[in-house]
């Protein structure tokens, strides 16, 4: 194991429990930490440090007094500023509700309050989250912790970049075509998209409804399943939920993958892949072989095609959410948004439900594919991080769209609703982390928790320091966390 | 009772079971029945004279040998020609599947098979059922029993009228705008749309899939419930399907309205009702009040704005459903649904999903009417049954386009896929069935069947036989059925 790695929820909860560390202590530490490094990273939109002092205070209390709600008590976390926080300013990453302040919490939200988990703030994300860079017109740049001059990844930048720069314990993102696994690759950290309606969206701005999923980020696969946990189930206030059961992996016990089948789909490695990434994402599957896991090729149907549906589908929802916003705030839409929302404008219907038709067909295609396999793998982002401010990127000796080429791998996996784990799997010789994605079958978070969680158990890739985080005001590296 | 009504499925079973009647001998005589009164009606599109013989005779062996399989067995019922059957032609009404034979059966057929029932034929329907007429341009204009220059209502008309004139003893249809309610009130028989999902509709031509829903006719509130029942139920091949238990009524048991409370939305009431049919329907409520029930006035939101929500998502799906047919074989659909289709060409998908969102608002808010009351009591078709080619009406003085008046009651409940039964509760002067729609709360089929059925119990309005299937052939009454 890395001896620079991070401390997990369930180590400082061991922490808490024994007196050894109060979740003060933590809290206070850890807004030192956003207050040196933050500036130069741009994660947090808000810090909410003096609510997050008392929410503190209270957990200790009730810790010590023999009280513990369960493993996120104490636990200080970000959330992506979609969601809404009472009495806390919810941007959305836009101009229009730089000042908008909910009455009150997002379904998450109240979850993580039950739970005990302490918010420090609200972080940056992509405009409306339409877009993979968060490199926001209005907030500035969320920047990566691995590389301050490129992108984090988005649309939940900032959560992936605080967690990474260890400015909080876990955090919250939302994923519609591919903004959790995104920032987790981009990030080096592990990213959860689960089924969708697994987890409720009430009080979350939407973008694209049929495709939009909450989901945690975590230093380590356990502590997304930890928050998955706290934040999964049935919501009759969300049409889209569903009230299946949640399961959770026995992570305690001693990780076996003895038996586990792993679909690789070919169509998912692309002539114009990085060496680099596509090298790191067959060393990871090498690991998972040597674990007892079996790997088999398979054939998913087109995902180029399945893109396009998405695209449609994508343009077409976000332009009815802002519909009547981008024709009375026109000129406070960031460039890239409103070009997006302007072609969303002219989809037709009858397209539209041709592409929900073919999607439904995609997605029978794509289960049936996972009736033969317990999981598939697939190399999140196929190409090194775009720089900020950068629009196209050479790949492969060609110019590739920053936006598409980013998005290839992950954004059809947002049609099928299915659940995603995303975990780190090495670095490109640039410093930059590679992320490889674990597809399960519908409902099959748990599996796919476990598999990920065996996989970093016999690897090195996750919990790291990146450099700048390293190299604190003091030259020390820096304490827990 | 009526001295001249005729037997419902439960009274034929029994006499099934004691040996008095065979399967057999229904059949035939509707066989003859059809011969004889279907060239004045048109109610089917296809008799499958022989299969139901072939079928008969087995039920007839099956029930004397002791295994009877349930109420349905060695009924004959006919099914609206939108449903598949392997290796009898499924039209859809359309000339361009004039010739087109499914090789397998719909959900629906297979569980009628199972139970027993005897199909008699294919029944006609509007056009790809996109109309409430069921004046089909390629196989002539489906007739109203009651006068058959006058329509049956659609788009499930041929069940309708086939039902009514005797020709089956009950039938599908299925209900995207009133097609199954419209249909029932006009040909004097109950119709029950149920709660959407609960009914599979694998195997059945769409129109509108999010509206789409399959339902049964009986000559009374009982064998809708017995219909309902063999054919109701979860089905993971259909997307839409619900698994929730389906619950059916003590019809058994004598029927108590007490302390039940019915609204009456005075929004579907309207300024322009016609006055005979405004009468029958307030004597039902009379006759309600004289059973125990409490009547209450209720505010629902705004009909008229559903019924454009419902124009509108309609438009955009049946658009999308015939896009490429309508293409390759314009020339081929008639005038009135070509019409339309070409209209939900130019639908933009935010139009069609805000449509979708302010219907989702009408849905909570229609939903929370219903929470105060058991049931809601509301007038099926407003206006007088039209006549045959008839393309506007007057009603109280004012000019109306046929096709929206007659629905204008029943479409936006189509939004709400709430449960819906239409009662038979009188006559006009001309002769014509008045109906009446009874909602109730979603997965409520088995609450509004037991009103319905109380109300039948206490009223002469059902089973009766319309003057021209009096007059047989021979110049006599005609046996039963």
């Amino acid at each position: 194991m890395n001896s620079l790695s991070r401390p997990g929820i369930r180590e400082l909860g061991t922490l808490f429990a024994d007196g050894s560390l109060s979740p003060v202590e933590v809290v206070q530490d850890t807004l030192r930490r956003i207050e040196r490094l933050d500036p130069a990273i741009n994660s947090y939109l808000t810090v909410t440090a003096d609510l997050a002092l008392e929410q503190a205070a209270d957990a200790e209390s009730e810790i010590r007094a023999g009280r513990k709600r369960g493993p996120l008590h104490g636990i200080p976390y970000a959330a992506k500023d979609l969601l809404d926080t009472s009495g806390i300013r919810t941007t959305v990453g836009s101009r229009i509700r730089a000042r908008h302040v909910p009455s009150s919490n997002a379904a998450v939200i109240e979850k993580l309050d039950d739970a005990g988990a302490i918010l420090l703030g609200k972080t940056g994300l992509h405009e409306w989250a339409y877009g993979i860079t968060s490199t926001n017109p209005h907030f500035g740049p969320v920047r990566n912790p691995w590389d301050p001059e490129r992108i984090p990844g988005g649309s939940s930048g900032g959560s992936a970049a605080a967690l990474a720069a260890g400015l909080c314990v876990f955090s919250l993102g939302s994923d519609t075509g591919g903004s959790i696994r995104i920032p987790a690759a981009l990030c080096g950290i592990a990213g959860l998209k689960p089924t969708f309606g697994r987890i409720s969206r009430r009080g979350t701005f939407p973008l694209g409804h049929t495709l939009d999923t909450l989901g945690p980020f975590g230093l380590r696969v356990e502590d997304t399943a930890l928050t998955y946990g706290a934040i999964a189930g049935h919501d009759p206030s969300d049409p889209a939920s569903v009230s299946r059961p949640v399961e959770l992996p026995a992570l305690e016990l001693e990780p076996c993958l003895k038996g586990t089948v792993i679909g690789v789909p070919s169509r998912f490695f692309f002539d114009r892949f990085d060496p680099e990434i596509a090298n790191a994402v067959g060393n990871a599957l090498s690991v998972m072989e040597g674990l007892g896991v079996e790997l088999r090729t398979v054939r998913t149907p087109d995902v180029e095609a399945a893109n396009s549906l998405h695209r449609l589908i994508l343009l077409a929802e976000a332009a009815s959410v802002h519909r009547r916003r981008l024709e009375s705030h026109r000129t406070e839409f960031g460039d890239d948004v409103r070009a997006l929302l302007d072609q969303g404008r002219f989809v037709l219907a009858t397209e539209y439900l041709d592409a929900q038709r073919a999607r439904r067909e995609f997605c029978r295609e794509f289960d049936s594919v996972l009736l033969d396999v317990d999981a598939l793998a697939i190399p999140a982002v196929p190409i090194p991080t775009a720089r900020i401010g950068e629009l196209e990127i050479e790949v492969g000796g060609k110019i590739e769209n920053v936006r598409l080429a980013t998005t290839r791998n992950v954004r059809a996996l947002n049609l099928t609703g299915l659940p995603v784990l995303s975990v780190p799997c090495g670095f490109r010789g640039d410093g930059m982390p590679v992320g490889m994605q674990i597809v399960g079958p519908k409902y099959g978070e748990a599996g796919i928790l476990a598999i990920g969680h065996a996989y970093e158990q016999a690897t090195d890739w996750h919990a790291r320091i990146p450099p700048m985080a390293l190299k604190s005001a003091s030259g020390t590296a820096p304490e827990a966390p």
